[in-house]
């Protein structure tokens, strides 16, 4: 799995929280961002020029949500096996993949960041709004027997929107009991941890995202 | 299946296309663009506030990616059989799905125009420059014993790419003979003219993607 920063490449950290949630091994090559070789050195492994890539054996693949459903294939419990709830995890995780831009854009994943409030604009709230509605809504429906969106077990759509948990933790965006509890039990996971710990001991500084304020 | 309309909505066209392809059936029902009540319509449905919108007894889904994943598990043959063209295809899905952004703002999918170039900005070249080598690897790599991506049949990928199919034509794009005939392939199949027929008789008007000029 070739990845970039874990203090802030959120695309990077779908794949791999989902990887370790499943058992499914794998090694990591990270490519740092924002360095004179960056895009050049991404492009000679993927043309699409974009992290996170997975390479098994002759496949490549690129894109998060696709390295997840591959992952799905080999660990089905990556998806919630009840159809109804199946169909709306991946609709989740797709409204994630291409959607919440102004949340993206104006509270960049950090994880070293301490939790510290900034102003949020308009298209930024009406953002946050929706991921919240659609926590409480998810965990409403589908969330008994545990405090992950689908219940019990760390699936995919939690995967997707691991990084959303680290923006609203780290801008100190007020949420709901309910969604701080499940924010909680996403950042207790055993993965988490780990990620969150190579994150705290990466030297590499991205100054424009560490200075929003 | 809950779409808008067919001669501007390219996230509509693309589930629709793959149900047909499949021969998934299915009722229809539009929802207009740019009416005054066309967002609180949408959201009464789904919280999203987004089509396309696929309901199937007690499911309801949005997002085209994730109801063509869908679509693939009632009828597999949407996606390649083979594992590594499988990856290959859900990796460019996705990419279409968040990418593509300057093309999809310069170039909006409009069924009914004449194909007629515009002057193009850098982005928006590379956009297309991108998409271009997608097709041409992919059908490379992939579509031997047919002229669509992967083949012999149109699937979920081809789907995902059809808007751009029109983009490329009707914004008269110069792009290799090879792709030119993959172009041609997907507006020659009956789903695509179905879908066309019925975009060329909506009366509806969406003033500023008809003035792309």
């Amino acid at each position: 799995m070739i990845i970039a920063n874990k203090n802030y490449s959120s695309w990077s950290m779908r794949p791999w929280l989902a990887a370790k949630a499943a058992g499914i091994g794998f090694e990591e090559q990270i490519i740092w961002l924002r360095q004179p070789q960056t895009s050049a050195n991404i492009k000679t492994i993927s043309a699409a020029g974009k992290v996170p890539i997975l390479i098994d054996g002759d496949i490549l693949m690129h894109e998060s949500i696709a390295i997840l459903e591959y992952f799905a294939e080999i660990a089905p419990e990556l998806w919630p096996q009840d159809r109804e709830a199946r169909a709306h995890a991946r609709s989740i995780g797709a409204e994630m993949h291409a959607g919440f831009v102004p949340l993206r854009k104006s509270c960049p994943m950090n994880i070293k960041r301490r939790p510290q409030a900034i102003a949020l604009d308009t298209e930024t709230l009406a953002s946050v709004e929706r991921v919240v509605d659609l926590f409480v809504d998810c965990r409403a429906r589908f969330g008994a027997g545990g405090d992950f969106l689908f219940g019990a077990r760390f699936n995919n759509a939690d995967a997707m929107f691991a990084p959303v948990v680290n923006r609203l933790h780290a801008y100190d965006i007020k949420v709901p009991a309910s969604v701080r509890t499940y924010m909680d039990a996403v950042m207790a996971t055993p993965m988490w941890r780990e990620w969150e710990a190579a994150a705290l001991d990466e030297a590499e500084i991205i100054a424009d995202i560490d200075d929003v304020r």
